[in-house]
């Protein structure tokens, strides 16, 4: 093991604990409450596992790189980032009304399965599941706050690290609007609507929140982490174009998630805004969003987005936002260790569709 | 006005003030993000209106009978308590399907409304106003949080304030989903079972956290605190039991619902289930949580709970919880101004079948 992976692995090891932690202390205090209780507390907690623990890993870059070393702290703040997370997955499940992440069932699909098992009507049993995705995803969001409280930090670094935190809650949820509001409309909004829509519901929560924090909790000087949140914001908006080429071109292996499933339920992405401007859309947009899109279907649709220039668009935009994340880091108030340490993260950005 | 209205009046208006600061703040952040976004926190703030401010009551009585004198801390916690109950609110109206609350469209069918204006199929609108509930929920649930932290408590005092909101929307969470899985089964729950549920429910975050809140605010001695906390567990059982009485033999004024709509949701009470004890329920038990069921069906029903002793049961076990409750008052830790402050609200839980 290089010594690279091996602070990797260090790092996620400690987040892991902090969160096993917080869940053996919820399963106690579940307990007399009764066994669906501690079966919902267990569901969140596999909810959190199985991820690439991204959001951890963007604090403690930051954290490590500005020359923080109370690595404990760090990981507290990150465990709050991915338990933020959880939280927003598992609403936005309740909003996509999806019943599996990464092939297995999410809460909203073991709680219907056990209504289901109890006797209920599949109608019932859905709305059941769904019912308790509300209500783990509450209890992961106030959860994600009480961690950032136990990180130890205190003062005027608590409050910018809530402040932070807030922002990238403020975000999420008004993307998850603007997103909600597309579905509404029968026209595929602009490409700049969509980058717009997907930096706020998920790029300011993953990437800029999450360095920013690790900057802030590393002490560092506002125009550091004022970079940081810049930096964050563009690979943010990377990933997430690379993450929708994935989605439709990608294999189930990297995305957990059949890759039929974004064009079956219409999902709104600059590949499809791209092809969309183009007039021979017409002889697709009927496959696009269609329910019962098959996968002969769904090959004609990747066809057509290869051929009408859309996923090159898309590989070629993720690109350019990647390297104006890479110019913010050129600044001269970035250290050198900084920059070490998020190179690699653009690489890993790009590198996914290598 | 007598000098106690004016008091009351007082606080609650410093408790609107803190809402309406946070509600002014969240819109001009929202503004640069669309109107939707701006409209969906007109809603949230909506929705923490026309409330009893009940919980707020319940940390002032605390408070000030502790000799609490910095009211304006004591209006943020309160508020804090008020927008948990917000957030709690807007979510079991997406768990229980509904639209309206107190006779106007909630969040969910205000945005409801304005995707069937939009020209969305009514399923497709449905759970786009369920979606910006969730949303909303979410919104609610965390600055709920941030209300405790802007009361300016710092230190031992602020993280025990945070446990007793932690445990608030912990009890609040187990009691919703032992809630949920009632509806699961055919048979209606035994008495205990359904006390038990609406004391987490609701009892704790709505008077046990609240007097507990105050009382941590003011200072008080642990002792103290634990003892309102048992006043707050008796009282607030009282509570609910009044208020499902009031669901059926209530008036709308009261109760800002139809007297119907439990009747038809088929609400697992201490009165059905009492009434359900009898073998003779097997005549009326079809009535119970039909849909369909008429003014005259719901006439036929709530005649035979009073005919069963079964009203008569819930109210006469009310009673007994307010005696359990006033006799907590006693305790010689239990200072005289704040069994003075306390009385007028076990009579105000009673007074409400008078």
């Amino acid at each position: 093991m290089d010594a690279e992976l091996a602070t990797a692995t260090a790092r996620q090891s400690q987040v892991d604990a902090v969160l096993a932690r917080l869940f053996s202390l919820a399963r106690k205090r579940a307990e007399p409450l009764g066994a669906a209780y501690v079966e919902l507390w267990d569901r969140i907690e596999a909810s959190t596992t199985g991820g690439k623990r991204f959001r951890p890993r963007m604090v403690f870059a930051a954290y490590s790189a500005l020359g923080g070393d109370d690595f404990d702290a760090a990981a507290y703040v990150g465990a709050a980032f991915e338990l933020l997370h959880t939280s927003l997955c598992l609403h936005d499940d309740v909003i996509d009304r999806d019943f599996t992440r990464r092939g297995a069932p999410n809460v909203a699909g073991a709680f219907r399965d056990r209504a289901l098992a109890a006797g209920a009507e599949p109608a019932t049993a859905e709305h059941h599941g769904v019912s308790a995705a509300v209500i783990a995803g509450d209890l992961a969001l106030f959860n994600a706050y009480r961690l950032i409280d136990r990180s130890g930090a205190a003062g005027e670094m608590r409050a910018r690290l809530l402040e932070v935190m807030d922002e990238a809650l403020f975000a999420s949820a008004a993307g998850e609007l603007i997103d909600i509001d597309f579905t509404l409309r029968p026209a595929v909004p602009h490409v700049d609507d969509i980058l717009s829509m997907e930096r706020l519901k998920t790029a300011v929560y993953s990437f800029e929140g999450p360095l920013q924090a690790g900057a802030i909790l590393a002490g560092a000087p506002d125009e550091t982490v004022a970079t940081l949140g810049e930096f964050g914001r563009e690979i943010g908006i990377a990933y997430q174009l690379i993450d929708d080429v994935l989605g439709v071109f990608g294999t189930e292996e990297q995305t957990g998630k059949t890759t039929v499933g974004d064009l079956r339920e219409g999902k709104r992405t600059v590949l499809i805004a791209y092809a969309a401007s183009a007039p021979d859309w017409e002889g697709y947009s009927a496959l696009f969003g269609d329910p019962a899109l098959t996968d002969e279907g769904a090959a004609t649709l990747r066809g057509h987005l290869v051929d009408s220039g859309a996923r090159g668009f898309a590989e070629g935009l993720a690109r350019y936002y990647v390297n104006r994340a890479l110019a913010r880091l050129v600044e001269p108030h970035i250290p050198a260790a900084l920059r070490a340490e998020l190179h690699p993260v653009a690489d890993a950005v790009l590198g996914r569709v290598k």
